[in-house]
C-alpha cells in the first residue's frame, strides 16, 4: 500500500512516462485512480520527450509533465523535492543502445538511477526532518540480468551475469536499490520485466524488438524481419501484465521482501515459431507470409545470451500474475490497439 | 601469465599497496621477482599513505611511491598513464566504515573502482592506441558480497544479496569488472577472499577484525575482546594464502573464467571455538584467558549477516590453494610474524 501519512492525496512520479509501459500505467490510473490503494490525484510525469497528460474529468488528477534526463545535475532533486508517495522508474537507455553507446549506457542506467535514489535520499535535507521520507519506489529491471550458461529454469537466487552493459547496469541499480532500502532511504522494489510483447507503436532500437515486430506488423499488412531462428525461446509479458506488475508492486506489502527487493517477474516461456503459430491461428496464412527472414549475427549472439524461462514462484507467492498464453498475449494486443479488429484477416 | 606484449620489464601497480595484504605481496615479489612469471623490474606503489618500498639489491626493481585517494579526479588517471603490465587493486574502506560513513564508502569502493576501470580503459586515448591496453587487473572482492539466508554451502553461482553496504560496492564492482573485461577495456579477475586471519599489526575498522584479535593479541600477552559467541562460524584464509591467490590470479589463464571473472577463494571454515581451541593447543590456557568476552549487539548483527561456508570448487579447479586448518593458520602466523617464537607461551 502507498504511504500516506499525513495526507490524502497521492502524488505518483513516473519518470520514463513517454515511454509503452508508462502511457499504459497513465493509462490505468486515469481509467481507475483508486487502482493504487488510494486515489491519485497529483501525478508528475518526467521523460527526455513531454509525456501525455492522461484523459481524466477536470479537476480529478493534477498533472505536471517535466522534460529532462535523469543524469543531469539537479534533475533528479527538482523531480522529488515536493516529496511524491510513489516514485515508479522506468527510464532507460534500451539494450541495443547501451551496446552500442557504453558511456551512454552508464550515465542514463547507472548513474541516472543512482541520482534519483540520491536526491530521494536527501530530498528532507532542506526540510530539517531527512528521515521522514521514504517514498515507495518501483524500479523496471530486466531479465538481462540473467547471462548463459544458464540452468533450464532461472530461480531469483541464481547470480546475475548479465552479457550486455544493459543487464549489468540494471543489476548494479538492483544492487543500490537493496542496500537504500535496507538504510531506510527508500521502500523500494525491482521487477525484472519480461521482454513486452506485443509492443505497439513503432519499432525501438531494443534487440529484442523483432519478437513484438513479428506480430505487430502482419497483423496490419506489414512486412516485419525476423533476424534469429524459428527455435529462439523467449520470456513475455503483454503489456497488460506489466502495468499490473507495477500496480501490484506499488501496492504490495514490501516487508515480504526482506531486504531483497529484486522479484523476477512471472511470464511466458514461448519461441518464435510459437509466436507465429498464434499468428497463424488469429490473422491467417497471409499475416503469416509477410513474416521475413533475415539472418543478423548480432542481434543473434546477444539474444543467445538472454534467458529463456524463469522459475518465478518467489513472484506468483507475492501476488504477482502472468499471460496464460501465446495467443492471449496476442488477443490482448488486438483488443487494446486494434479496437478488437485484425485489418488484414481474410474472411 | 602477465602480458608483455612488446617489452621484457614486468611494471606492476599496485592500488593499497600499504594494507597488509598489499606489504605482503610487495614482500613476496622482493622475495622472488619472477613469482608472476615474468621478472618484476618496476613497482609503483599507490595509497592514500606512502607505502614502503621493498628492500632489494640496487637497481633489480624500480619503485615509485604514490600517494592519493583513487577517487580524487585524475589520480587513476596518473596511475596508469604509463601503463603498467599488471594492476592489482587491493584499496577499500573497510565494512565498518564504509556501514557507519555511507558516502564515504561509495566514493571509495565504488566510484574509486569505476575511476580506475575508466583510466585504464582511456589510457590508450592520448597516444592514438586505445585498443592497445588491455592490462591484466586483479581486484579483491569478497565474501560479504553474499548475504544471509544462505544454502550450507555457498557456491559461485549463488545471487549476491550482500546485507552491507561494503558487500554492496563489491558486487557492483564485480558486475563492473565483467563487463569491462568482455568489452576488451581491462583483463579483470576478481578475487574473492576470505576473512584475513591472522590479520598482523594493530587492529583496523574492520567489523571481522576480532575474529583475528583473539589470536594475535593473546599470543603476545595482551587482552583481545570478543564481541560475539563461540560458535559463530566463519570463513578464513592466512595472508600467507592471500598472497598465493594474489600470485595465481595475476598468472591465470583467464579465459578459463569465460564472463564470470570474479570467483570466490577457497578458505577454512572454523568458528570462534575452533580458533580458541587452536589458540590453546599453541600458546596454553593462560593465553585463552587474555580473551575477554563482551558481547556487541552492532558487531553480532554484521556478522550474522556474513557467511559461513563456501564450495569454492571452481576457484580449486582453476589450482587456488587454502589452508588446511586453524593450527596451520596460527603456525604461519607464528613463522611469518613471531619469528616462530610465542613470546607468552609457558614453558
Amino acid at each position: 500500500m502507498v504511504q500516506r501519512v499525513g495526507r490524502i492525496a497521492v502524488h505518483v512520479l513516473i519518470i520514463g512516462a513517454a515511454g509503452m509501459v508508462g502511457r499504459k500505467f497513465i493509462a490505468r490510473i486515469a481509467a481507475d485512480p483508486a487502482c493504487l490503494g488510494a486515489p491519485v490525484t497529483r501525478l508528475t510525469l518526467a521523460d527526455v520527450v513531454p509525456a501525455v497528460a492522461p484523459a481524466v474529468p477536470a479537476g480529478q488528477i493534477t498533472t505536471r509533465i517535466v522534460v529532462g534526463d535523469l543524469a543531469e545535475a539537479d534533475f533528479a532533486e527538482a523531480l522529488v523535492a515536493d516529496r511524491p508517495d510513489l516514485v515508479v522508474h522506468l527510464a532507460a537507455v534500451v539494450s541495443g543502445e547501451a551496446e552500442a553507446d557504453f558511456d551512454k549506457g552508464y550515465r542514463v542506467n547507472f548513474d541516472g538511477t543512482r541520482a534519483l535514489f540520491e536526491a530521494i535520499r536527501h530530498a528532507g535535507d532542506a526540510t530539517g526532518n531527512p528521515a521522514g521520507y521514504c517514498p515507495r519506489l518501483v524500479f523496471s529491471s530486466t531479465s538481462a540480468v540473467f547471462g548463459a550458461p544458464f540452468p533450464d529454469r532461472i530461480g531469483d537466487d541464481l547470480a546475475l551475469t548479465p552479457l550486455t552493459s544493459y543487464g549489468t547496469q540494471k543489476a548494479m541499480a538492483e544492487l543500490l536499490l537493496a542496500d537504500y532500502s535496507r538504510r531506510g532511504f527508500v521502500d523500494g522494489i525491482g521487477i525484472r520485466l519480461p521482454t513486452i510483447c506485443v509492443r505497439p507503436g513503432a519499432p525501438n532500437r531494443a534487440a529484442s524488438g523483432f519478437f513484438s515486430n513479428i506480430l505487430r506488423e502482419p497483423l496490419v499488412g506489414r512486412e516485419a524481419v525476423l533476424p534469429v531462428d524459428d527455435d529462439v525461446r523467449h520470456w513475455f509479458a503483454s503489456p497488460r501484465a506489466a502495468v499490473g506488475f507495477l500496480v501490484h508492486a506499488a501496492r504490495l506489502d514490501t516487508t515480504r521482501l526482506g531486504w531483497r527487493r529484486t522479484v523476477t517477474m512471472p511470464g511466458l516461456s514461448a519461441t518464435v515459431g510459437d509466436e507465429i503459430a498464434a499468428l497463424g491461428r488469429v490473422a491467417g496464412p497471409a499475416a503469416v507470409a509477410l513474416i521475413r527472414r533475415e539472418p543478423d549475427p548480432t542481434i543473434a549472439r546477444i539474444v543467445a545470451g538472454w534467458p529463456r524461462a524463469f522459475d518465478a514462484r518467489r513472484a506468483l507467492e507475492l501476488g504477482f500474475t502472468a499471460d496464460a498464453d501465446m495467443d492471449a498475449i496476442l488477443a490482448a494486443h488486438i483488443e487494446d490497439e486494434l479496437g478488437g479488429h485484425v485489418p488484414g484477416r481474410a474472411v
